[in-house]
């Protein structure tokens, strides 16, 4: 199974000469998933030739521009490309009202039917499942109303040992009861018992969207283990007061969040623009947390 | 006088992997005008390290997402930047509400003042002047209202001729008069004529922008020995019906409407992603008018 993040921008409000607005694809299992949509992600989707057509779900994390510019324009031209079906959308409900109104604004029609999912305030809440995978999301501290994100696929199936199966005849029908735990009867009736039979499954594996927000640690414990953590790193922790004053958080806070979480990696990104050397970010960071990456445009993190 | 146009966007509707919504950068004499502004303009601006906080006026040639979901972004970073005084918009007059009921639904003050200023739909008007450059408006025929854009420097003062400033011993306070056609008076009383003084000016350059209609002919009168004309060409002449059928233009047109304005120089633009060789739209055009030009995000055009 494929579980990948891309990332199309790393810059915070002000985007720079090769950093743009906040979004994010994830592929998992090859359904693909946007995570906020700031100006010129469907232009980073295309130049990173990653499958427009095939997002089904936006998750909007909160309603500053650098979130959502682009979502308009990648609504219109998902519709130009003759998408049809459903698109959904997860934000905050007042964005149900501005979209609509400015597609009708714009005079678009929508080939697709857009369909809307408001954001929940209140601590941890599934908003998305398939047979695989879990999405939920949690809320951060940020100006306004903000949600963070995990992606978390569902306790996969027992392996099956291939030397067992010739050894207790065991027909193509009942192997995946065994995989999802039951013993083996066979046709005398001997009961094999599953532990004999399977091996542990692979641990499901999490990707978890933090920003914007100043530095929450209450989150690390539903975290817990995560494989990759992405966490906004807007500052260096020599500006932290103005993190505090601004709602964002610094490297050191991102690494810190990282180790509380038992991460396996992590990337910052949100950067911004005052830095041009964004080195001085990593290292801080690193020196907490030494599995830590810089988020960059294009670049795809593979979650395993 | 520097006098030139920057291509930041040559797509239709759909952009490609490297080619962006319209807009154009104008340059005159260091005063910056922003033609259209589509999705990922100001990325655009920076990537062509163009002065982004020096633009005052914004011309907007209708309301189609792909000419003004840039304008938001764009404002709210220069307001970022720190941008003061005033910037005026020049759009239809529906833009003014959704702008700033955009801005206000994303919780932007704007550090300057917006300024807005509806576009007529009769015939030929002047929206801006300064002492050296005029820029009128004047309608197209798309499927809802657009203009086109005039921009036309002001007549030039003549030239003084070098030889003569000391042959006649002319003081520096008169020579403004000269270039602005009075005779010489000596302090003897001697009157010397102008045209013994001066060559003629340089003559006017000017630039024209029209995007997205059907050909119009019609204004090749008001366009005149034009030095640039950017005519959009979003159809191959194959497509004449499709062309027709959407309100836009094929490259034989915009060739046609060079010729008949006499231009001195086609950049034909606003293409279709239904080409990936553009050439076809260029030899087309260069058929009948040789002097024609692909838009390439980028690229600078000198009015000379």
């Amino acid at each position: 199974v494929n579980f990948n993040v891309s990332i199309l921008g790393s810059s915070s409000a002000l985007p720079t000469s090769n950093r743009y607005p906040t979004a994010h694809l994830v592929n998992h299992d090859e359904r693909f998933f946007l995570i906020d949509c700031g100006e010129g992600t469907q232009m980073q989707l295309r130049k990173n030739h990653l499958p427009m057509s095939k997002i089904n779900h936006i998750f909007i994390s909160h309603l500053h521009g650098d979130h959502v510019f682009g979502l308009i324009g990648f609504l219109s031209s998902l519709s130009m490309l003759n998408r049809a079906g459903e698109v959904h959308i997860h934000a905050h409900q007042p964005l149900e009202k501005y979209l609509n109104d400015s597609l009708k604004f714009f005079d678009s029609n929508l080939n697709f039917k857009l369909v809307f999912h408001a954001l929940s305030d209140k601590g941890f809440t599934m908003v998305y499942e398939d047979k695989k995978l879990e999405i939920f999301s949690f809320p951060l501290l940020h100006r306004i109303p903000c949600c963070g994100f995990l992606f978390r696929e569902k306790p996969k199936l027992l392996n099956l040992r291939k030397d067992v199966i010739e050894k207790y005849d065991i027909p193509n029908h009942y192997r995946q009861r065994i995989k999802m735990g039951e013993d083996f009867v066979n046709v005398n009736g001997d009961i094999i018992k599953n532990e004999l039979l399977t091996l542990p499954p692979a641990a499901p594996l999490s990707y978890a969207f933090v920003t914007d927000t100043i530095y929450k640690p209450y989150w690390a414990k539903f975290l817990a283990d995560i494989d990759l953590l992405y966490h906004e790193s807007t500052f260096a922790h020599d500006d932290l007061k103005l993190a505090r004053q601004t709602f964002h958080s610094t490297a050191v806070q991102a690494a810190q969040m990282a180790k509380l979480c038992n991460a396996k990696k992590l990337v910052i990104g949100h950067f911004s623009a005052r830095y041009s050397d964004l080195s001085v970010l990593q290292a801080e960071a690193a020196a907490i947390f030494p599995n830590t990456y810089l988020a960059n445009e294009g670049e795809k993190h593979v979650i395993n």
